[in-house]
């Protein structure tokens, strides 16, 4: 049996990855009681109903009072309102960190909102998908899956070391990054692709009847425009400059077959078709 | 056991439709002796090891001379060129199909070319994937699927009648659609999303070990960019009209999106957002 870590762990926002960190958690024997908090009463109660929490708060500071480990798992545009909410009530020596998608500049604001003696370090357990809500939580949704943990240079490494071993005993491989390298390649291999899944979508807005016509293809292309709308917006606007940069870098590319295309350059097309095929075999 | 339909059918291009049109053919005795017809002799010598095609030539004129149904199955870009190296060898009441992936003008145009006697009705059984050559074809390849035919004014009744059955026989579910339709359908649910799968992988091209943190997202969203690019290099060509103003369309949902996050619009965002999964969800 793997010895507990935290006694009192408190989840900010139980949702897919909120419930699952708790699910994790107490499955593994690895705190004692977790309180959850949210918005939502219907869905803390369900989760109170389920195991998934052993009791929960309407009140941010209530939730957070006797809190060892803060989890922020409700859409990242959440974090500070919540941090400025909860600061007078955390007890010293209290570590929190969250599960958002973007990091960056993010991080440093959050740790600036840190009372005296609490520490603060940003994780990103790359598990989330198109599903969400406590229906899909699972204690096993960090098992094998990529964790990225984004101290910056004001961070204990004591602190590091304990949210490391919060995401290993959750079944996580660790990773230590740059929180502004961190949003530079999410940009990239996350991000954008969201962004560019909803467009696409919408660009049948008009024939809707074509959708019976949509096969595998388009399905795969298009499957992560069923993600939150309201996680996404979020991350879209934290992110934002990767994100200009990139739909910029991609609309020139999309310009470029659109050109070839339009000169019937068979070859030219051929040849970024091929360049996409030989990089896209290496993931 | 089902009636034999067809005695020799010869199949121009044995990769993967052509080669499990062969197999569907053959493993149901639909037809008699198979011959093959491609540029690269190796596979063709394997496909008949395989036992997929009893015979083949690289001559067009000599694989086709005998037969009562030919299938065009090489790219699309390719279909006239073999038409006119073949005219003159083809016998009276020989069928004639295709599996190509565009229809729309190329359809009258292959029309036109053909003999006095001899029938076309173009097919497109949505059976592909990014998957391809003689080692992916199977004999249920086209069982449940969506096989389109796009006859003509011009075409006869009879001939309707006989290429329905041959997909009805290898298991497809017939639709009649007008060619034009056709390609304004495909472009929409399958080829836009190919070539921005392919534009999306190319954005990473300066950035290439980022490809190490891509998750399922990323993968499911470019998956179709593993396709070939000769087949897709010719779809584009053939499509071109209706992909240059769905590129513009879809370029112009991207630019609403890239604009709300500028102004930092969250609404907006969020209802864009919105509107795409509810549109999603559908199919």
């Amino acid at each position: 049996m793997p010895e507990r870590i935290f006694n009192n762990v408190t989840i900010i926002g139980v949702g897919l990855i909120g419930a699952s960190c708790a699910l994790a958690l107490k499955g593994r024997g690895l705190c004692g009681t977790v309180c959850g908090y949210g918005r939502k009463e219907a869905n803390l109660k369900q989760a109170k109903e389920l195991g998934i929490i052993n009791e929960y708060s309407l009140d941010v500071g209530k939730a957070c009072e006797n809190a060892d480990l803060v989890i922020l798992s409700t859409p990242v545009g959440l974090f500070k309102k919540i941090i400025l909410e909860a600061q007078d009530v955390l007890k010293k020596n209290t570590l929190i960190t969250d599960v958002g998608s973007v990091k960056g500049p993010l991080v440093r604001e959050l740790e600036d909102l840190m009372p005296e003696g609490v520490g603060y370090i940003g994780s990103h357990p790359i598990a989330g998908s198109d599903k969400s809500g406590i229906g899909n939580a699972r204690a096993d949704l960090f098992v094998g899956a990529r964790c990225i943990v984004t101290p910056t240079e004001r961070s204990e490494k004591s602190t590091v070391r304990q949210i490391t071993t919060l995401w290993e005993s959750c079944g996580g491989k660790v990773e230590i990054m740059d929180p502004m390298l961190h949003d530079e390649i999410y940009a990239a291999v996350s991000h954008l692709p969201h962004l560019i899944a909803y467009a696409l979508v919408n660009t049948i807005e008009d024939d809707p009847e074509y959708l019976k016509y949509a096969g595998p293809g388009f399905r795969d292309t298009t499957r992560i425009a069923l993600s939150s709308p309201e996680l996404w917006r979020d991350i879209s606007l934290f992110n934002r400059n990767n994100l200009i940069e990139l739909i910029e870098r991609f609309g020139n590319n999309l310009n470029v077959i659109a050109s070839l295309i339009k000169n019937a350059d068979a070859a030219g097309l051929e040849h970024e078709f091929s360049k996409a095929r030989t990089l896209r075999e290496k993931c």
